[in-house]
């Protein structure tokens, strides 16, 4: 762990390995930690982890920000850090600030990855939104834990996964406070707004989309919208898997990322 | 609207028209106002719409019953108002309450029509009682709507009739009592323990099961069982639509249901 | 069976019971004999079976007609039959030659109903289109079987009726003649140029569409087209069916389409 | 290329790279040549392209055999080329014959990977290899070619490759000779008795299974078997693709691939 001062605001952030940088934007709940799991499978690059603003152990935002101030702050973190150009894989809400960034900053990108998100916030979202923040606000874990784990995980996984669910509400009820409760919110707010379905279509660079066919928050159609509108675009479903695709499949998810990056920019010759 | 009483409880109940009988069990948040748009479309039976302990206008019931309950009033229901023989539909919750009717009494029914149900309450779905049951507990119809809306309907219906759904959360906010609230709790926790999908295989009545592609509380999966496992069923998904089928397709749920009905016991002889 | 002469041709039809007339246009291999096993489940209407110019005991055609033949020649078969207005349902290329037909005689129709049908043959049609006719061309029955059936009935259908398709396959052996062969050459190459996908946004005539899940020749996807481009459209899907789902389903289709007339031109005041 | 020789047999190979050798074992109509645009994908490999008996360049065999005359071809061509261990790929009848391979020489395997493949020969596909068998025996190209391609590709790719399509029938009704036509019969009849559904339970290799939604002959369901059945399996859909997944996504094809073989022995620890 490590912090990066850029103007009012410090970035927690974590580098491991050698090679093109592959930086990950966490979905909404996650942090730094949530990829650690992750290092040993992608040896080749140079795996930044970050914590956007109101994530994990970043600065806390100010009432009524957009996702644009997480696409602005990774600019100048790139440029305090020296990093020209990086591969950039988003998850859910930060599948949606790299959308963002490579509209403003396609030159600093090699390649997009995105993961169950959508370009689009749409009316079932909001809903959505409103009872996760409504959640939040009782800074109650076993309340925040039920109104939100069942868009999170598939069917399939609660059924096969009863008791690290169970864990994992447990060590939630325990370990979050207040202040990362209402920065979850002002984070959700941050996305309400959120269309960019059509500017999407300049997008020219190589970007892998990962669906997954039980994803219920994002589901496949909004995935399907992205892979007609960004040109150079591969889309692949995981099986049996809920928006969480990254830990219900995490095998599937780290072969997909790691053979994406092998050759993103080769072309074959076959039609 | 009339009632009867039923021991210690009155039960709330309509009917319309003359024929076969045809009884309608309401999903959770359901009441008999919920078909009256529908009277017209089903001229050929007698239709009854009857609340259920804990729902619209009937008596509300006593902590800690099973959806057993309902069973045994229905069936006393049947003998007090002269009613030998029915064809039973039910959604959702109320489908759970047919199947565990035709296998108590199979011999009051004609034929089964079972729409977006399920016959075992999964892991997830018990978590999402459990944010319904602690929604409506808040006797706060914003919250409550926020917390249940995005289960029972589809993105798409959400898109298309979003004013819509604001007027009926106007509505919610204003009708609901916490007396039925406290009613709702009872009987969303009245299904915690549902488990008859081995016991389900002995039902041989005619049955027609009507899935909705976009259901993510009872996924089309939920609904293969019970088709792989009722011998004599016919299995119809209806596109482009969420839970709530006989709201989203009015047009196409009451095409399902009288077609099925028209014919439900002749046997055609092709193959 | 009965004939009617109309110019140079004559068509064979049979009539069965009374009420508003529900006309079946056949799919290309089909006769009126195909839908005798029906006749039990559509008391309420009149029904009238009929073979298309190159179809059953029908007049051959001559080469090089298209699907617009068929249209007028109904067109004066209705008018010769005094029959005002229909019901007309069309599978396949019945399907396509309905569409065709509600677009140049709307005034002759109450309902439509299409399953498994097409706006367009497609590149891929067209070569299943020329293995068919070259299967044909051999005037052996049991090439010509295996050059179709996997395209007309789901894998599952093979699976459960292994011994009815080998029945089937040593009835068309035996029965088709050359002369039959002949004439499903010129009807399948009579589709090879539709394209109405444009076309149908006009048609105003309350619609129902049925899709099956395993069609592989006609796939839910150009349904959707169809789906989305004529406004009064209901759209549902039979589980589990290939191609012919009224052979495959026979329970399921009689009871959409039951269903779908019953109510077909009345409003349900839900949302 | 160049040729090695098995007892009466010559197998045609090409290798290509270096690294943890691994092997392609090609659909039924494939050849060595279909994998060298890939060449340039799999940098980290010591490729192995080959012809299997009645493939490509390869000896003709005799009437009658079965794919385990495959299977033991492979084990004598390994041992005489040196070769202890690989990672195995087959595609669609090279994926049979993968998975024999694997329930015959476990030990010799590090990985398995199934693309387009099933464990059974079903009764369609039987009809579809009559019809296959039939068009071969013409020795008519284009019959050949309407015959098999509607089924090897999907209806998408048709319509977006016509001219390609085109050329390649051109290509083919130039170049198969009457040898060829008798060998592909030969290949197609060996795989008639397929069934190794409950053999493959006994399978403990990390093995990648790579679907396609549109694929028509083998159809998601029976990847979805075999999923059920390998212990060590990862399942992953393309989107938008037929049977010729490795033709119609070469990229998302190359990357599950490599993405796989990257870390396929490694283990995640999250859950």
């Amino acid at each position: 762990m490590a912090k990066v001062t850029l103007n009012d605001y410090e970035l927690n952030y974590e580098i491991y390995g050698e090679g093109e940088p592959l930086i990950f934007l966490n979905g909404i709940m996650m942090s730094t930690l949530s990829w650690r799991p992750f290092v040993d499978f992608f040896k080749d690059y140079k795996l930044i982890f970050i914590d956007l603003i109101d994530q994990g152990s970043s600065s806390k935002g100010k009432e009524g920000y957009t996702q644009d101030i997480h696409v602005d702050m990774l600019e100048e973190f790139f440029n305090k850090m020296n990093v020209n150009k990086v591969h950039m894989l988003g998850i859910s809400y930060g599948g949606e600030v790299a959308m963002k960034f490579a509209l403003k900053y396609p030159e600093k990108l090699y390649s997009l990855i995105l993961s169950n998100t959508t370009s689009y916030t749409n009316e079932l979202m909001k809903d959505i939104e409103d009872i996760w923040a409504y959640a939040a606000g009782t800074y109650n874990g076993r309340i925040f834990f039920k109104a939100t784990m069942p868009y999170i995980y598939s069917y399939k996984f609660y059924e096969e996964n009863a008791k690290w669910l169970k864990d994992r509400e447990n060590l939630l009820v325990n370990s979050l406070t207040p202040e990362w409760y209402d920065g979850f919110i002002r984070a959700i707010r941050s996305a309400s707004t959120l269309n960019i379905t059509e500017a999407i279509e300049t997008i020219e660079l190589p970007t892998l989309i990962i669906g997954a066919d039980l994803d219920v928050i994002t589901p496949l159609p909004y995935q399907e919208v992205i892979n007609k509108k960004i040109k150079d675009s591969r889309f692949v479903v995981i099986k049996d898997s809920g928006h969480a695709s990254m830990y219900e499949k995490p095998y599937e998810f780290a072969a997909l990322v790691n053979g994406f990056l092998k050759n993103y920019d080769k072309k074959i010759n076959i039609i």
